[in-house]
């Protein structure tokens, strides 16, 4: 539990704040505060604790060594967004990394578990990444999903408690349900590094993002590493808007990517140099192209929703939410069995940016 | 002049301090304060005023338009450190861009240009640019300046005034004291925009950095204008020690590089974005393998002087004045008529973090 007097101070320093959306009333950690993570939600009486930060580390031999004791689970990492999922009431809703209820991923959950999980386990939180092409939130998708978007579970959480079931317990619980997870590539130990860079390698190949390391033992200590594929998809999805990044985010994967390539050997041929460049720059020049065209910057989105109300609300979750981004409703259409809402996020830093510089404009710098 | 109170003012606030170097005692102006630039110096009652900003165009068509209403003259912007040249007393001194007395520039000033400039101008201060490979400063060296540094004078300032002789004026004391300078394309109007456009393209395959425009007017109007190359070149010779600038360094210098390939209608060639790519990581490997080899990142610089007191006097101004680099002396030996100084420049920032990367550490973000 979290003590009241520590939640009235984060509220006091507006680090946690009440939230009213889809008939619940909550109250939302906006922002780390003492041991508290970004995204924890207190739904009456009930703590749903934030998902922790996972550390990262760039050089696998060492960082292993380094980080690791005991033997651990290595599982992919899906790139996609963050939820939690649980039964509040009679209703089973999707909190985002942030602490959002997400109307989408709450709204497509039938289609992708069997809600019974909730019904024999009330007090059990779902972890996982919603991943594919015609998600609302990000750009990327990773390649084995095609079209719309699935769901990987990676970890289960119990209501008002941190951390996680065992490993042992939470591959049980996906079996005996047939739930939708992330790959398990098994249990090493850090001596089998050689075996850990090939797989690596391999996912790497396969446009996959990466890895999480789950220690089996009491502290449970974690870590990720990301493929170099990973790296430079990153830079590619988002040159488009380059502004609404904090610049570090791009030299951050450069290095990221040159550290990868140097542990793996993988050698600096002409081709990889001309996918770094390509990233960069195909973005860029889309983003001017587009401005000259449409005298804006903007992505097309497109979702699928089982009901035309939670439609509605996530346009209005991200009209209320969206932070130097314009969201505009393009249509909402019945299409079979599901409503397909497409809508438009103007990136309003880059339009503005390339509005100065395109009508002539000096910059002093 | 300067208004005493606004001296006192800028004193209180750290932008203006006091500075004692090679034996003369002055105020140096170490930020921007109100209308006096970084840079400002004042030797007892003689103001020398910082060199300028000058805004950036990003788009040459659109960008002569809007900023000059006037003919202009086209000069070349050469690819080296700013000062500024001037007698105090029976002395001619070379201050750099951001005030400090220069011992390096100071020194070579009889190699550069005949002195007897300043006993019949002694009013008069040079700006000139500093290039080439052997200076103590920057990574970055033109193409056309094979050894040592040469020195290029492109305006003429008078003591105690803002602003700049005519172009008249100061072609005329170039010619009569055959000083070294920048090139001068000539004199231009906006609608030569066709004529500007093929004579950058030029440059930027001859790897020369760009143009500042100069408007014959009252206003003396400016703006500068960069090649792609001189884009490239800025993000391949500093990503060894990439952690020093900030990482929009990084990002606007793509930017740019994408507006000057779209407006002088460069095609995306494979090699193009090669030459990225390669800029972005050859030296990040550079970085890390030197590393591994001497647990340290640093570049080694090497420069000539007539006097050694001059080179010790540099090395204690680097000393003082570089933030997250430690300057280490490698050796001061004659060499024929001069003396040489080797350093090295010690990138803390990148030995740092490649030293917590590479033994395995964790990283959040």
């Amino acid at each position: 539990m979290i003590e009241v007097d520590l939640v009235k101070e984060a509220v006091r320093q507006r680090k946690a704040r009440s939230e009213t959306f889809l008939g619940f009333e909550y109250l939302r950690f906006s922002d780390d505060f003492k041991d508290i993570p970004r995204g924890t939600a207190i739904f009456q009486d009930t703590v749903i604790w934030g998902y922790p930060h996972i550390g990262r580390i760039f050089i696998l031999e060492r960082g292993l060594k380094e980080q690791f004791k005991n033997p651990f689970w290595v599982e992919e990492k899906v790139d996609g967004y963050n939820v939690r999922v649980f039964k509040v009431g009679d209703r089973v809703i999707a909190l985002s990394r942030g602490g959002y209820i997400c109307p989408f991923t709450t709204d497509r959950l039938p289609d992708f578990i069997d809600l019974k999980f909730f019904e024999d386990n009330p007090d059990l939180i779902l972890c996982a990444e919603v991943a594919g092409p015609e998600n609302p939130y990000i750009e990327e998708s990773p390649p084995f999903v095609e079209e719309d978007v699935r769901f990987f579970v990676f970890d289960i959480m119990r209501k008002n408690e941190q951390g996680f079931l065992s490993q042992e317990d939470k591959l049980r619980l996906i079996e005996n349900y047939s739930l939708p997870s992330v790959e398990v590539f098994g249990k090493f130990q850090r001596e089998d590094v050689g075996e850990l860079k090939e797989l690596l390698l391999r996912l790497n190949e396969e446009g996959r993002e990466g890895v999480v390391f789950k220690e089996e033992s009491e502290e449970n200590r974690r870590a990720k590493y990301i493929t170099s594929y990973a790296n430079l998809s990153d830079i590619k999805v988002t040159t488009k808007n380059m502004l609404q990044l904090p610049p570090e985010y791009y030299t951050n994967r450069v290095l990221r990517l040159v550290l990868f390539m140097e542990e793996e050997g993988i050698e600096r041929t002409e081709h990889l140099y001309e996918e770094l460049g390509r990233a960069f720059i195909d973005g860029l020049f889309e983003a001017i192209e587009q401005f000259k065209r449409e005298h804006k910057v903007y992505r097309t989105f497109r979702c699928r929703f089982r009901s035309r109300d939670n439609a509605v609300a996530l346009m209005e979750l991200l009209h209320r939410t969206s932070r130097h981004i314009q969201v505009i409703e393009r249509e909402l259409k019945q299409e079979g069995d599901y409503w397909i809402l497409t809508f438009d996020k103007v990136f309003l830093n880059m339009t503005g940016l390339l509005g100065h510089l395109l009508s002539g404009g000096l910059v002093f710098d």
